[in-house]
């Protein structure tokens, strides 16, 4: 499946959560990653992140599709972080 | 069309962003909105954030679909802000 994946964690923790989002998906832009990903991946992705968030101050929220269907992306202003996005 | 909207604005600009977006989209959460839009509000909502964003510190990434398609929508820890989800 192809997921969309926005956090929003304390700047303390924030470094892991982006190695930990890394590993699975492409880091679009700030805190946007994307891919595909396998359900495995997923729950594994999920585990990690629930690992060092903490839940009355971190939060993730997470789109699912059946495949990469959206039919554009635009990005305003500056593009922080990310990397090439090579699908 | 459907999209869904992420901002990162500098915290001096990010209450202007919110109200922006809170006219034309579903606050999700936090920095997330989602919703349909006609092609007409997209360009106002696009040139209203243009208005107040700081380029080199403020960002906004819209992914845009035919349809509200995606298959689910999952959250992970604190549900910051946001507001019921109507549709």
């Amino acid at each position: 499946m192809f997921i969309i994946l926005v956090y929003d964690f304390n700047v303390k923790r924030v470094g892991k959560a982006l190695k930990i989002c890394r590993k699975y998906l492409h880091w679009v832009q700030n805190s946007v990653f994307e891919g595909e990903i396998s359900k495995a991946n997923f729950v594994k992705l999920k585990t990690e992140l629930n690992n060092i968030m903490y839940g009355d101050e971190d939060s993730v929220i997470i789109y699912m599709f059946r495949s990469k269907q959206y039919t554009g992306r635009q990005e305003m202003g500056l593009k922080k972080g990310g990397e090439e996005f090579l699908l």
